[in-house]
Parts: structure tokens; sequence; C-alpha cells
């Protein structure tokens, strides 16, 4: 493993010496499926007593930025609201952004997606149960809501046929946009017998129905970056991005110009770590993390 | 349009001279969500009348055998339970071929893939309702059978979350099989508002779960080509491939060493003809059909 580097003292110095904004994925980093990650709070904790800047960068949308901030309360870690950025809120944002005026069909979760939503004033509906119900001849009866120009499927439980169908028959409309939260495959959880399917499993039987692409608020795409950036002016040279997945948290670090860190306490394992750095002619830049730690506490022993 | 050919009177007397075996896709060719598409069971009849053999082989996963030989005499099409195949029985018959014994957990309708399953001696559960339960930590805590080896994925209108983490989190055994009837997008519904989603909504999202690839039972894949081969006896060189998709019965058709006619009455369209044709260098021989026509009729009428 010749190109990322492991975290030695040397290097996290060198870190703390040139970076301000410390970002940090929250699921397979700062927590997984069984808990708190061993030494992640505690890390968090002395990046903060050095007056660094540490925000929450999460695709996980089955939780607001207020859902966010009181998990990590309860897990010990220091937040504000403002430090939080998730894909429920840069869905919302977004179409604040871009003056949209019309109705959201929305697949995710009433509390999360929606909460957002109605905080910046979209008006919404789709949250809950949906279950299977009538035949072909009632489906292609169904009316649909000439209102509705936008679809946003996020992390949704409740995922239905009812639902899939719905949000493909809004998106003939090619003047409706189509918004998906993130495409994660699973969360993480190490040493667990039972997968833990992701928001991708929502998005994509939507955008194979409607035959369209959604327009992506998680990482790796840049949106949530972009965000920040805007409201909280940050130098993207002065960036550290940490998680655990190189195909989600790398990837985006390095399309949004900054330094990454990856931890191995998560979704990627160090074989995906060797790959990127080149097993013959595999290399690929675009996943290479400039440094990487067993867990957030390896680097943490340093500061 | 310089490659495939429109139908002639010609064309079509040079085909019956050298066709024996005519294969037929169903939905957009013999019927679709309107019902019956015009002219297609005079077609079909006249094949018969010539002594033709006329076969059914269809991805559509939501139906047994026998529920399609039920479907073709209610729409008039003569049929017999051997004319016909489809997913569900070849994802029955690939178990069987391969002497599977254990057990399988099924995503998909009771009525068609299980009595397929039932049929062929193989232990199977799974269908019906598996409406959301439980948290995160109930989830982890979920008991897996030991006995499931395989996973089948076909037409499941009660597509749910607990139904994508149990498949998933059986398909974590690299032992275990995971078999989807197909991929199709949707279901061809020429001029309609509602999109129905086809089994590929239901498949895709457990292979992204899991991180793996299903072995696929349905066009373009051969299995239900090598399965009619096997049982029936046919010659290739004397077979066309009758369908109204691309990328499934065309592609099939080139996969499985036929020749092929394109109708345009269902997915798709005279401009994707023409795209496989060549616009310049994006000509691509294994999605050129040999003929098309409008629809089945345009062939019927010249025999």
């Amino acid at each position: 493993m010749s190109v990322s580097q492991l975290v030695t003292e040397a290097r996290v110095k060198e870190i703390l010496e040139t970076v301000d904004y410390f970002l940090f994925d929250c699921d397979g980093v700062l927590w997984d499926g069984n808990g708190v990650i061993e030494g992640s709070v505690e890390t968090i904790k002395k990046l903060k007593s050095l007056g660094k800047k540490v925000y929450y960068v999460t695709n996980n949308s089955s939780k607001s930025r207020q859902d966010y901030l009181e998990k990590c309360k309860e897990c010990g870690f220091p937040a504000e609201l403002d430090d939080i950025v998730c894909t429920a809120y840069a869905a919302a944002q977004y179409l604040k952004n871009i003056g949209f005026k019309n109705k959201v069909y929305l697949m995710g979760k009433d509390e999360s997606m929606g909460t957002e939503l109605k905080d910046a004033g979209i008006q919404y509906f789709g949250p809950g149960p949906d279950p299977l119900e009538g035949n072909l001849k009632e489906w292609f009866a169904m009316r649909l809501d000439p209102e509705v120009k936008c679809v946003v499927v996020g992390f949704d439980p409740h995922i239905s046929y009812m639902k899939i169908m719905k949000a493909a028959s809004y998106l003939r409309n090619p003047d409706c946009i189509f918004i998906g939260t993130n495409e994660d495959r699973s969360l993480p959880a190490k040493d667990k017998d039972i997968v833990i399917p992701g928001t991708g499993c929502m998005v994509l039987p939507v955008a194979l129905a409607a035959n369209r692409r959604p327009i992506l608020m998680g990482k790796p795409e840049t949106n949530m970056f972009d965000l920040l950036k805007k409201v909280r002016n940050i130098d993207p040279s002065r960036c550290l991005m940490t998680g655990d997945s190189i195909s989600t948290d790398i990837v985006f670090a390095k399309n949004c110009g900054v330094r990454s860190m990856l931890v191995l306490s998560g979704m990627s394992t160090e074989d995906d770590l060797i790959t990127a750095n080149g097993k013959g002619s595999n290399a690929d830049p675009n996943k290479q993390p400039d440094v990487y730690a067993q867990k957030l506490s390896e680097f943490g022993k340093f500061i």
C-alpha cells in the first residue's frame, strides 16, 4: 500500500497544523449498528478542545438535522444544529434554493424528510404505509395529483409496490424533478448476520421503473459540501473529510477538492483500500484517501 | 434504417419457407395493458394452420405456466401447456436440474413462482405480505433459517423492507444461490399515464443490498431457450423470435443464435430501432432485429 498513508504521530501533527474544518461521516465512523465506536467521542472532543470546527456530514436520510443533533448528544458527541448536514436537509434546501412552489411526492419518513421539507415551506405527501391495493385495471385508472412537480426518494422503510408505481408515474412528466437523497447499498454493521438495506434500495427501483436518473443529494455528489460552504464560508484547502466508505466518502472528498481520511471500522475493507491504491494497473486516484486508520481513535490517540 | 428490414410480402414468404418454430414474447406483442393487440390472434392462428410450432416465451414471473395457458385461451390464442416457457417455470426447472435439495427464500407470488417450485418438488417460504416490523435492534436479532440455500426473486407486488432485508441477509452466505427471474423495468402499456413497475424493481434492490449479481432466468439470458431446446429438440436455425423489446427480446434472440422480429407495439420505439441500426458509429449488431413491423398483424396480413 504505497499511496494512502497510515496515520502516524507526525502525520496527525501535520494535519492539525493545516486543517481547521473536520468533516465526519457518522455511521461506520462515529457509531454503527452496535453503538458508539470505541474512542470516537474522545477524538471529537479533543479536536473541539483545540478549537477545530467539526461538521457531521451524513447520507442517512432517515433522520432530520434535529434527530441527528439528539443522536449526537445522546452518544456524547458535542454538536449544534448548524454542525449537521444530512441529505433530508440538503434535499429540502435544494428545492427552496431553486424557488420550488409546487408539491412533492415523497418516498421517505415523515419525521425526517417530511420535517425538513416542512421547515423549508414545501408541500408534500406520501409518507407512511401504502400497501398493495387493486389490480392492473384499477392502477391504470389511478388519479395523479397535477400539482406534483417533484419526486423525492429517501430512506423509506415503507417502500411498496404502490409507492414505486406512483413515483415512477409522476416522473413520466419530464418537468417533474427527480431527487434521490443517496444510493447507499446498506448500513454499516460489522460482524452481523443481518444486512440492513440502505436508501439505494428505494431510489434504484424508482429510477429503473421511471427510466430516469435522480439528482443525488448525498455523497459522493457535492451538494452537501456546497451547502456547507455557502452557509459557513469554509475554505476547502483547510478541510479534512473522514469516512468509512471509499465509494461514498473518499470519492466525495475528491469531488469537493478536500483531503480525506478512511477509517476501516465500517463499509470499506483493507482489501478495498489496497485495490484503490493499485493492484497492478487498477489504481484509482479518485478512491485513494490521503490517510487511513483502523478506526477514528487511532487518529485521536496522537492528538 | 438500413440493417433491419420492414416486413414485406416477399420477406414473410421467405420466413415461412425457412422457419418452423415461432417464439413469441407476450406482453407488448400479443397483448398489453389495454388487452389483446388487434390482429395478433389471427396471425398466430394462421401460423398454426400452416403447421408451424408456436411457443410463448415470457419474462413475466407473475404467472405460472398454467396461468399463462388460461390467459392464452381466454384471449383466443391456441396453446398447450408445453408451448409455454415462463421465468417462474425456468427458475424451478433450473433448481431441479442442479439437484437442489435445500430450502428457497422466495420473493414472488405463491400462485406463480410458488406453484412452479412446488411442482418441481422444491421447498420454499416467503410469499405474501411481510410488512415493516420492529427496529434496528430487533432486526439484528432476527433468526435466519439455516436450511435456506437459495434466494429466488421474481415479480413480488408485496415487496417490502423486511423482504429485501431477509433476502440480502441469506445472500451473505456465498453458498446461497441467487436467482432473479428477470430485470424488466416496467410492463408495456402504450398511451397510459401510469407506469407499472416490472420485476427489475424487486431484483435490483436485493442485488444492491446483497452486493451480488443474480443468475437471471429471463431474456436476454438464454436459460429459457436452453430449456425449450432440451425438452422440445428445436433447431435454432429454423427459429424466429418475435418481441417488442430490443434489449430483452432481440438481444435474447442474438444470444440464442436465432433470427428475430421486432414489433413496435410495446416497449421499444422506432427511435430505439434507428439507434440500434446505427446513427453514425452507434450501430449495435446485437440489437438489430432481422425484420420489424409496427405490430404483429403487419406480419400476419402477408400469411
